[in-house]
This record gives C-alpha cells, structure tokens and sequence, in this order.
C-alpha cells in the first residue's frame, strides 16, 4: 500500500527542535508530493479529528521558534481501546494512512500500540530534552536545553564569585543526568549529583572541603531533579548549614526555561534529517521504527527496542568531570 | 584639601554594571593622573586592609562581565565602632583620602556613618537590580536584569503556549515591584503581582477567568517575591488548583540568575558615565552624595536622602499593563 | 467627530518593538472598543487596500518578535497625489477614520501630507534603530540595536585581544551617531568616530598610538556609517596599514544584523507604552503628533517639528568616552 | 622517559573552546601531579621563552569565555630552523618536556617539524572553527560558531521577511563548506553555496524563481568565502540584479564575530575531554597524534594523517538542505 497522506503530532514535554522537526516533515512530504495534516495536542487531538492540512508555506519561519505550533498534551482517553478507536477513524475519515509521532517514550508506547490494534503505519521522532532514549545518541532538545543551562549557571557564577558562596543548581533529569553531568562539566561544577551514581552525603561534603582547601571560594554544585543522594537541593542545603555553619548555601531551581527557547543549530539540523529519514521511512514501507542518530548517521531503531531500552551515562566522561574537580 | 587617592569598593548584592563602574572609577582617576585602589570584598576588606593599587589596565576587559572583581560581602564588624576605626586607620596608611561606595542603601547607610564618624569624603554609585533608590530613575544592572527576567520567561512561554498552561513566575524584589512591573509588560504577562498594589485573590482569579472566556489558553502571571497579596508562588498554585481544578499551574522562580550575566549596554554607558560622575564630584570637593541619572542628565543626591527616600511604581505603567492584558 | 476605527501601519526601515507597538495600538484599541486594522507592507498596502481586521488574540506571542508582521514597503506610488487620493477611499471605504504610523522621519512626512490633504487624522510612533527623530528621547529599537552591536563587538574583542589587533568596526547610523557612541562606550572602544564630529586621520593614529604606548595590545574602533573622517572602514584600514604597517588590522561591518532580533524589555515597554498613548490621544481628539518619550514621561510632539527637528549627540558621554579610553 | 612538565599553547586563528581545553590540559597535569606551563602567543613565544607557570587555580573562570587566555600570534621565525631550535632550548631551560598545541593545521604542521627535529614528544587538539581537519568529526569552536551564525542570519531574517528581500549571507570557510552547510540548514536558507560544490549561477537564479513562484517572498542565500561559484557576495548581489532588476538584494558579512564569544555546551564539554586525551596520550609515551572525536569517543590520529586528510562534507545533509528548500 503506498502513502499517500501522512499526519505529524508531538506528544509528551515539548523541547527545542519539534518545530523544525514539524517543518521538516511537512516538507519532505511537500518534496516527494504527498499530502501532510498537523494533528493539534497529540493523541487527544487525533481522538477529537483536530487536524490542519500542511504545505511547505504553514512551516515558515518555525524553524527557529521553541515549543510545538502542533501543541502538546496529555490524552486519558487514548489509553482507552475507545480513545484509539476514535482517532484510527478520524485519521481514516481525513484520508491518513501514516502517522509521524514527535515525543519521548510515553508517546512512543502509543504509538507501539496504537500500530498493533490497526496495522497503522508509526514512525517516531525522539523529541524531548532529557536524552535518555535508546537508539539515539541524541534527542532533539538536548543540546539546546544544555546550552540555556549553562548560560544560566554562567550568570549564577557571578554572583557565586562575586560573594564566596556555594551553590545547588537543580536542573532537568529525573531518571536519566545526562543534563547534569554534561551541563555541569560544562559549566565548571565542582560536584555532580546524578540519578546513575550515589556519592553519597560524605563524600559530597568532602570534596566541598577540598575545593576549599585548595583555595577555591565558591562552588557549584549540580543537581539533577532525580538524584539519588536522597535529598533535594533544598534539604542539601540544609544539611551542609547544619554540618558546616560557616558556609553560605544557595539554592537555584533552574525550572522550566530548560524546555524553551530558539534551537541550537545542531538541534535545527538534526530535526531536519530526522524528518525527512522519517517520512522516507514510511515511503519505503518501513513502520514501527524510531529514527535516530548513531556515530553521525541516521539510523532506524524498532520501537519497541527504544522504549525497553535505556541510555547509559558516559563514563568517561564522568571521569573528565572528576579530573576538572581538581 | 585635595583629593590625591580614592579607594572604590563593591558592597551588598551583586549587580552587571558594577564592574564597569569600577573602571569608570579608576580610569578616571587615571585620566585625572590620581591614584586609586581597589577594596575587596567591600567594608570587611576595608577593616582587613584588603587593598590592591589599581591602574587603567587593571580594568582591562571586565567591562562586559557581571559580578564584581572587587567582590563583595557582609560586614557585621563594620557595623560596629571599632570596625569603622580600624577601616579608618587602614585606608590612612594606605594614603587614602577619599572613598567610592558601590552598592544599595544599605552600602549607603554604612558610607554616611563612616563620613560623620571621620569625615572621610564619601560618594555612592547606586548598583543594585532592584531600582528601589531614591534619586536615580535606573540603579546600576536593572536594566540587565529586566533583559535576563524576559527572555527566561520568553522560554517558559514557549511551554506554556504548547501545553495551555498557567505559570506563576517569581522575579525578584522584596520591596519593589519595578522589576515584576517591567518585565511583566515586557513579557507580555496576564497579571503582575507587585508589593506596592494588592489586586487580592479574588480578583486575580476573576482575571484569570477572563483571560480564558477571551480564548487565552495559556496564561504568564509574574509574581514579585515580596508581592502582597499575601502567599507566595507556591501557594498562589495551591490555591488556584484548589479553586479550579481543571487549570495545570506551573511554578517557576527564576532566582539567583537575575543578578549576573554581561551588562546591557544601557547599564555599561550607565556605569561609565556614574564613574565619572562620583570621581569628579569628589575633585571638586563634594562629598555625602550618590551619583543618580534623572531626567537622562547625571545628578547628585545628598546619600542621607537616597536612603531614605523610596522609589515609586510608575502608575501610568500600571494602567498600561492593564491595558495589554485585554 | 469620535474616532471608531483605527489603521495601523508600519513604514521605513523595521525596528525590534515595531511589533509590540502594534499589540499595543491593538490591545488599547479593544480595550477602548474601538475597531482596528492592520494595513500590509506600509502605505503601498494603504493604497492597494491591503487590510486585515485585527483584535487582542491577533497579536498574540508577538511581543517578543523582531520585525514587523505588517511588512513594511516603501511606496513611490504614495508620493503622488494619485497614490494618496487612492489611500484615503481605501480607508473610507474600510470605515477607518484615523492612523497610527511606526516609522521613521519619512514616514512622518507622508503621515502629515496625508493629514494636510484630507483632514485624515494622524498619529505618529517613532520607529527605527537609528534614534535620530527630534521629540523623543528614545525610538524603538535603538536600545535593541545597543545590545547586538555590543554582544557583535564582545566577540571580536576575544578575537582581537587574542591576535594583538586593531579592529575597525562599522556600526549603523548615516546621519547621527548614537548607536556609535553608545555602543563604542559600551563595548569599550578606544576610539569612536561619528558623523557629528570629524576628529580627523592624524588624531586617530594619534590616538591609536597612545593607546599602544601604554600597554594595550588590541585595539576597537567603532565607526558610525555616516563618519565625517571622508573615509569608510575599508579606506580607514588602507591608511593606518600605510602609516603604521606593523599594525594588524582587521574590518568588521556588522550590517543588518543590527536591525532584527527579540527586543530589549526596554523596547517592549516603551512599545506598549507609546501604543497607548497614541490611540489614547487619538481618541481625545489629537492629530498629528508624534508620541516620544521625554524624561521618561510620554509626551506629545508636533509631526512638523519632529521632522524638522534633529536629535543631538551628547557631549557629555563624548567627553565620558574621551576618559574611558585613558 | 616520564613526562614531568607539559607546555600548552594556542596557534592559528582563535576559536570558542580554546580556553576550555588550556584549562582542561592544565587540570589533569594537576590531576596526575605533573608540571604544566602555558606559552604565550604560540610558537612565536616558545622561541621568547613567554612562559607562565599555571596551576589549577590559574584557569579559574575561563571555560566560559571566547578567545585564548594564551593569546595566539603568527610566527615566522618558527618556519626557521634557527627559530625551531631557539624555541626547543627555550623548552629545555625551562625543563619542559612535552608539548601540547591546540590550532589547526598549519600548527600542526609546525608541531609536527618540531618532533622530527628534536624528537620532543607533541600532541595536538584541534581547534578551529572551520571544521575542516581529517580525524575528528568536530573541531573545537566549530558548534559555537554555527550558533553565532545562526543567530545572526535570525535576527537578518526579520528584516528580510520584514521587507520581502533576498540577502546573501557570506560566513566562513574558505576551503570547507561545514559552517556554511549547517548554518544554512540550520537557519532556513533557501540556497546555500559551498566551495565543494558549484551549483552555477543559472542554477542559483532559476532556484530563487521557483523559490518566488511558490510564494516566497523573501530569501536568504548563505554563502561560503570560498563558494566555487566564482562571484562573491556583493558580485553576486550585481549579477542577480541585473538579471532580475526586481529583486531588492541586500548584502552582509557576517565576518569576525564567527570567531568569537562565549563556547557552547558541546564545545565546552570536547574541550574537557581532549584535554585530558591530550595529556593522558603523552603520559602513556605517546606522541605525533592530534586527538580527536570519532562517533562519540575519543580517539587518536597520527599528526600527519591529519595533516594531509580531508574533512568531507556530508552528502546526507546536502539533500536534506536541498528537501528542506522544497
């Protein structure tokens, strides 16, 4: 069966580069003359038929917007066989035979299942900032999200030097410190606490010790959301004043500016190839994929694979932080 | 008596500017062939004799960078007489005659007191990102805050607008709204909550109601930290969930970012022109004052009425903000 | 006669803020209940009847967007009596009954013409980087146009204090120097040349010289397109390399990257503000005049001397620029 | 042989990062207790024995910052052999004995010499903007500089699309078109002209009709220094107008700024990671190898292969930008 008409959603936390992943698969139908409609709010917008068909014009100057113009949202109803039901029959009603899903893993299980119950065509796009999926050496977002945290620690560190202080900085990553670890190395951290790794609160307060002692007077301390020493940045503030009156803590919660935001290059460049090797996917008759890139290539990584499986931490490079440390 | 050697010190919270203040200080001793050196770490480096001799290229490429070079920090001992005597005596030994103070009302208070106690020449450099000094229309990095505060908030609007979401977001100043004010205009905000006006809770929610029936599906409300409406952000979330249970509020407090970054060029131009301004007011025998911009022309105010003066919420911008939340 | 419909236009070179002026024309305009248009591409879509109705949701999320999303055009046809006559029945026809123009002096000038002719009310917002327009203190975009110049010209400051260079730096302006001078002092520019003075060749390698002689080893001079010296970068570069040929020197002109990008808060701000007030005085009765910011008050300018007017330079921040680059 | 003491320096043009990897190397000499000094302005400093011994304290505060701390400078005397031995004695004296440059290929080229002369051990890192060494996907400064760029042409595309213009954009890369490739991507260009390829000017002409027939109605053309389509930017600007009197062609030169500012979380964290390859590879007794990044790792390539190889542009991307311009 040929294509002929492919619908685009994102789905999950938006994240730098969806736009351009949008443009980019509207164009590439737009290329090889195939029809492309722009679903509204994920999956609970494909339930409620809130489509818009897309030419090359309605992608316009979206390459360097953050967020979704497609919107994102949860869908209760799309766990239900009721929910997919619907939106199988209004994506049949407006003539779709593909489906081209931007997200995470939530939206990839969707997708997964969504293709098991109607034989539907799925190709996914790994959007998000957190970069902790399988099959991709990088999600979209993830360097642009690197980037705002860094610019943001660089002004934290103004201050921080300016006043001998120390500083916890909590940013994004509740599973997976790929944000930490290489926007901390980035920033000059002197300690990175990640989900991966417990260093434990006695170690932590000791390497603070030695950054003192070899006369540095203040610090950063990054911390990813998910980290496993058991205590948030506000309660490691706490339990470095109890242990150590003389230090001048600081809390900063990066927050949700960490999803926003014109892409980086890279980003703008990797949704672009990631959207036209999705949409060539589907042409070629290939469905239930991620698309994906490895050592520089695109590359096609079954769903089901990248759901189940997980993204490792650099080692390496958590020795490189170590070595900065010094 | 002639001024020969002016000390300039960084006092209170950081703010961008102030290392252009610093060289605008000493190059203009230089271009007036005085000496000058450089405090650190503000009134406790006066009492410690924490002095460094400074010259036109000691100032080398820090114009564009925050924090401060001189640092800054708390000092309990020069709250007391004997501190005071001691900063006296080292600035003496060191040949100095006179004193620039950069910093808020609280460095003020401290450089008025040390001129009645010594009659030491004082003059003050207003640099705090908070704008809530009496007799300059722009402290020293506000106008840099402003730029970091909307273009954080440009980012979480890019989240907000593709999930339909409701954010309160805090921004700093405790007793002044100018900063939630500005940036709430500039940011294109729903609301803006201010320590100078209680809307009350109940009109805050009547004007979120309103923004949704006008089709607003996403909404920005800034929150200044010491905003009177009596709950912080946190509680602010707590209680429109309680109220509404089908908005999805976020929280973001964009903290400790605010005060660092590079300088706008507004605050460099600022800075330079503050640091002529307070060097040759002290040749010219003046002292007690702080170096405002009114009305674009630099003037000087007599300190004792900077601090205790207070600065005003612009009631037209009020009404504006008003108006661009139709 | 009372005023029920607005147009709103943008003309001459676009500004940052020209945007959030025009939600701001619009949002008061829905606040007042009054209808608005947007006209298309200036005062050829005036004539063409290039319309669009606009209302608060239509200027959603552009307050933060360089540009203008009316276009802007010049129109040879509208310097006809031909062309005007053609505007005026396109509004009659449209039911508009009065004029908000953003743009620069000669847009202005065909707003006063078009006012003269037909008894049109008119009312003017200064739009354009330059800040050359008589009756305001700032025009939209200059602050904007400040801080690319100075980000631009500190990163080729890394590069000439990397390589030991002198940079000569072309920066906009062609008949005032503002953006020089403030961008010069903001970048920490040793010299700084600007239509309004002609400092001559021989006090620039003067200048140049002393500048090496004690100690600094790169160099940054900024220069105002429209500089009196009677020779533009390229020709600056080819005299001081004759003079001087162990000078490496290097030619930077930034071009018009100057005009675009988000706008400062300042701009944003000053956008709204003026939009209120233009449509407001529009409604008391007002016409041709030009909204302006002066001493930080919004006040009204005759158009006739807003174009016949010029904008000074100030000689206080060229002496502030002589000492800060002792 | 143990390496007791690692001499750094920077050579060639400057690029983002290079601060990162002096720090970097600095740190893990520290790390392993070895001895590191930095050489000022390359190998012009190695002959004057410009040496400062460094610490990790001495690199405080510099990952974030554009240019060299060590400065970088053209050295004659070193394509002597006078010159070479000059600086080899210098070494010596100073009881160095292993050499770590950070530059592109004519550094290497240099570091290379050096090693056959006097068997000093040497070890590069690439760093460059221009992306075009054999042997790492990425040079240093190479994604900090498709940023500045992309940036830029941003802020040029709201004036562009503000007044339907067509603009060529020149950026770097006399012999590679990786800047101009990725930032064209990137940044949405309509054409992008790249010394690899000649596209031909009739090509180029008929590419912007069609891009004008589809409804464009303005165009941005990026376009390499060392395009191979025989004109440059301002040549190309004369030809289309005079094929096409109705185009408005606009110009810029994106120039120096390419070079400079602060690095990127990506150029910051290779930084990092070469440095400590760098001199980890010279205490294993390596030497003659540049370190570099290949499909995520780090891996070494023997100077000369880097020196003679070439960095291809990838073929994929050259589609994707053509589908992209659909």
């Amino acid at each position: 069966m040929s294509v002929k008409k492919i619908a685009v959603l994102t789905s999950g936390g938006d994240a730098p580069g969806m736009n351009a992943a949008i443009r980019s698969v509207v164009r590439t139908c737009a290329y090889h003359n195939i029809e492309v409609v722009g679903v509204y709010r994920g999956y609970q917008g494909m339930i409620e038929g809130d489509f818009e068909e897309m030419n090359a014009r309605s992608v316009r100057d979206i390459i360097n917007r953050g967020g979704t113009i497609l919107k994102s949202a949860r869908s209760k109803d799309f766990k239900t066989p009721e929910g997919r039901k619907a939106a199988y029959e209004k994506l049949k009603a407006a003539g779709v035979d593909s489906l081209v899903v931007i997200g995470g893993d939530g939206s990839f299980t969707g997708a997964l299942l969504f293709n098991k119950e109607f034989g539907f065509p799925v190709m996914g796009i790994p959007g998000t900032i957190d970069n902790d999926i399988y099959g991709t050496d990088f999600t979209l977002g993830y360097d642009t999200a690197l980037n705002t945290v860094i610019e943001a620690i660089d002004k934290i560190r103004d201050t921080a030097s300016s006043h001998n202080r120390l500083f916890f900085i909590e940013v994004m990553g509740r599973d997976a410190g790929h944000i930490a670890l290489n926007s901390g190395v980035g920033a000059g951290a002197e300690e990175i606490l990640i989900p991966e790794e417990n260093i434990g609160l006695k170690k932590l307060l000791e390497s603070l010790e030695k950054s003192r002692r070899t006369g540095k007077t203040s610090s950063l301390v990054v911390v990813a959301e998910g980290d496993k020493i058991g205590k948030n940045v506000f309660e490691l503030k706490e339990y470095v004043e109890q242990h150590h009156p003389d230090y001048d803590v600081r809390v900063s919660v990066l927050g949700h500016m960490q999803r926003g935001g014109a892409p980086s290059c890279f980003d703008r460049v990797l949704a672009s190839r990631m959207g036209v090797k999705a949409v060539e996917s589907l042409l070629e008759g290939k469905s239930n994929y991620m698309v994906g890139i490895r050592n520089n290539k695109m590359e096609l990584t079954p769903l089901e694979k990248a759901i189940k499986g997980s993204s490792k931490i650099d080692t390496e490079l958590l020795r490189v932080a170590e070595i900065m440390a010094t």
